[in-house]
């Protein structure tokens, strides 16, 4: 099992890929960077979905959903937003197939044209601001707190499962407000809802910020970022939220009678989070046994291995499994009793190892006799003899121990791959080793530019909530002044 | 409120349309034939996603996610596949935009032609097949149980608001098995899991059975749907389960190895609902006010609605109604105090009639002083005085006798709409008004189609649950023997 994953050490990139396959989450499909997602994929998607979605609707939103097709003249509206995202897309043309004249299978209907070509959301802002025009008239109406769950294309020339592929399945939040000061707190409300969701349910560590101006979304006055470290110390944007100022309103005529019945355009925020995590998920927690799954997102959390030689040994081991299965059932875990008859415990111990199930426990006939269980925890690869009495009591401690273990090791891996640089020099020694570095910027578009053509490093963020950056300095390339230091990092 | 809806027995196709966009379900987009489903529609369809997924679970099938592209290759390799679903649909043919060289905005960028065309899904059998051949090699890999929720796209000439629209949402089901035995089964599980749901939370009697092979899906042996009548007397079909035996593992070459070594072809089934459910929940149910919400899907099951008219009334009414609402809520139930201060508690009334809420509670200062409460069922729309003692005890069983009536006057409906019919001349008189006709056929495609051509009735199935249709007679239009009856209506 093991042995078929590369080595972190040898090649981080294949090793993710292995991961991502073997342990059965998702692979290339016959469509050229689109993916399928495979059932244990799917169900950790689901766990993340079902969580993110109570954490919104607390706050206030509901869903909704809007068409997959965006009429190509929606793109031009808003001059930032078609240079941003109406170039590399899937474009739809004809509303017809035939049978080919010749005999061959089908061919496309060329008289069944459209009169304009539909694009194939890359993201929803023209569709839904063209929609919100007519729920809006009066302050009375305000805030709309819409989300929907969707699938959005964008034809990406190299693609990677979860990081970047043509289709992916995400959520995006759009929301409209009568002041620009509503729609900048929503703006930091649902940013702070997936830094929450990233570090208590992902167990990744983020770091919250604001984009350079350079890396903002098209057509966004304010972008923020969660920003998170793999393990080969590059850095994975795993979730954004923009306020949109009155642009999208603006572009698509949407205005509001205020208190006063004066007409004022709306205010706007988006904000999105992708299948993306579930790569994130895997580079930031993943070793070279397999997954590493926290236990808030795992589909099963407890997986028991029978040991045994004879019937009568497998029936009482697995009587006393279901049992157990049952007891931490009621208390709301996930379990699974592998009792598949042809293959050996050493080949499921390490196909569940893959798999990255957090704890497992396996059963042989002395453990029935003593009345124990060997418990096994995915995270820390340690085993120790548990007694049965009190066991399944005991797992939601163990669960959340290695929830806190994960983010932990996590965090100390970023707090050991983080570190100031005030030199130019080094920067470039480093910055490709796998580092974020805290610099100083001046605020120019074109430094950044700069700094990013000689070593491919960008801004990650403007910190918010994490590390001290509140200091005078110069910047690490022009020398200018600066207030505060910015992350730098190579990124996927 | 209900002064701007058609009423039924005027123009029952503008009643449904006018419920449907004033009770704020869904509207018509800027695209042609996609609708926006508005957050009122989308918390329905939830309730029912959430009550299918679980029923789908129980009988251990797992979501995956499969891509929207189907490339075009794939829908000439089943041949009744290709004629039946490969005709109306979304061509993809391009996948970049470019500015206009004439500076107008955005065009398609010729050069970026797909060397094969892809085709958005209408229904994912050819992507799945193609993906199941790497899945599948050995008995140990069967059964295979995968579901995908999903949007999907048909290009309808003729479109209407949830019951047909280009693009729609829906679940659909495929599983892989080694036996034809096993498939069958597998078919006629998921249309019982329909019909359950459908009676249970739809409140919906449905008729379960067979399509005749005219209407079978394209490339089924065999297609089990559930027909339910509207209003109207017109039948709409719910859902379908099809036994689609080796055609497509035929198609996309997928074999398993048996336990005895041989390869032999895999047999496969599919099946689905899609948003068209919510155009049966509004036709069957509705009424001249608006929408009637079976309690199990009403996405606020209890309303309530001050009456005051001074602060400290409102003040004591709404802290009385708070406590109430916990009291609900901590059973399981929905619940909204409506305190808009700008609107009169008969508008309210009128709005959540039309939206379809279950139980309204209504509270003015003489209730409050009486220790009372008015309390309007949706369903008969009588109201009665209760005493605030034991209420929130009570509404358990008021929610259950509300989905009870509502299904119970469903199926009393029906049971006044449907008859024998043995009379060719009797039979063209009577299908157009209104009514399920249960007539002796003769198994022929051929009589099948001349009764549809003369009349435009279809048979809607060979019922296997509801009604006793097993007679010898004659068939009403050929005369030949028949040995039992079948439903014939108009349908959507």
């Amino acid at each position: 099992m093991a042995d078929q994953i590369t080595k972190r050490s040898e090649n981080y990139s294949q090793w993710y890929n292995d991961l991502v396959v073997k342990a059965d989450l998702a692979e290339q499909s016959s469509v050229r960077g689109c993916m399928v997602i495979k059932p244990y994929g799917y169900a950790i998607w689901e766990k993340m979905q079902r969580t993110l979605d109570d954490m919104f609707k607390a706050t206030g939103v509901q869903n909704a959903y809007f068409p997959l097709f965006i009429p190509k003249s929606f793109f031009s509206r808003e001059a930032e937003h078609v240079a941003g995202f109406a170039k590399e897309c899937a474009v739809v043309t004809h509303h017809r197939l035939m049978n080919d004249p010749d005999g061959k299978g089908v061919v496309v209907d060329p008289s069944a044209r459209l009169e304009e070509e539909l694009i194939v959301r890359p993201t929803s802002e023209t569709i839904i601001w063209s929609t919100y025009k007519n729920w809006i008239k009066s302050w009375r109406d305000l805030p709309i707190l819409c989300n929907q769950w969707a699938n959005v294309v964008r034809w990406e020339m190299r693609t990677r499962l979860f990081l970047r592929t043509a289709e992916f399945l995400w959520q995006e939040g759009h929301t409209a407000h009568a002041t620009a000061q509503e729609a900048q707190e929503e703006t930091m409300r649902m940013v702070n809802v997936y830094a929450d969701f990233a570090r208590n349910c992902l167990a990744l560590p983020v770091i919250v910020g604001h984009k350079s101006p350079n890396e903002r979304f098209a057509g966004a006055l304010d972008t923020m970022t969660i920003e998170a470290m793999m393990q080969d110390g590059k850095a994975l944007q795993a979730g954004t939220s923009h306020f949109l100022g009155q642009n999208f309103a603006k572009s698509f005529d949407v205005k509001f009678a205020n208190k006063e019945g004066e007409l004022e355009y709306v205010w706007a925020t988006s904000w999105g989070v992708s299948t993306r995590l579930m790569g994130a998920l895997v580079m930031a927690h993943g070793d070279d046994n397999g997954l590493v799954l926290p236990p808030a997102l795992a589909p099963i959390q407890v997986v028991m291995v029978p040991i045994f030689k004879t019937a009568e040994e497998h029936d009482a081991i697995i009587a006393k499994m279901q049992e157990l299965k049952a007891g931490l059932e009621a208390k709301g875990h996930s379990v699974r009793i592998d009792d598949r008859d042809t293959l050996r415990p050493g080949f499921k111990f390490a196909e569940w190892e893959l798999k990255g199930v957090p704890v497992r426990f396996a059963m042989g006939p002395r453990d029935l006799a003593n009345g124990t269980v060997e418990v096994a925890r995915r995270d820390t690869l340690t085993k120790s003899t548990v007694a049965l009495e009190g066991l399944v009591d005991s797992v939601e401690a163990l669960l959340a121990d290695i929830q806190k273990g994960i983010y932990e090791k996590a965090l100390a891996f970023r707090a050991s791959h983080v570190e100031k640089c005030d030199d130019w020099e080094e920067f470039k020694a480093k910055i490709g080793t796998g580092k974020f570095l805290l610099c100083h910027w001046d605020g120019t578009a074109e430094t950044e530019q700069k700094i990013k053509d000689e070593t491919k490093a960008t801004i990650r963020c403007i910190p918010v909530d994490s590390f001290v950056c509140e200091e005078e300095g110069k910047d690490i390339y022009s020398g200018k002044p600066s207030s505060r230091r910015v992350v730098f990092a190579i990124s996927y």
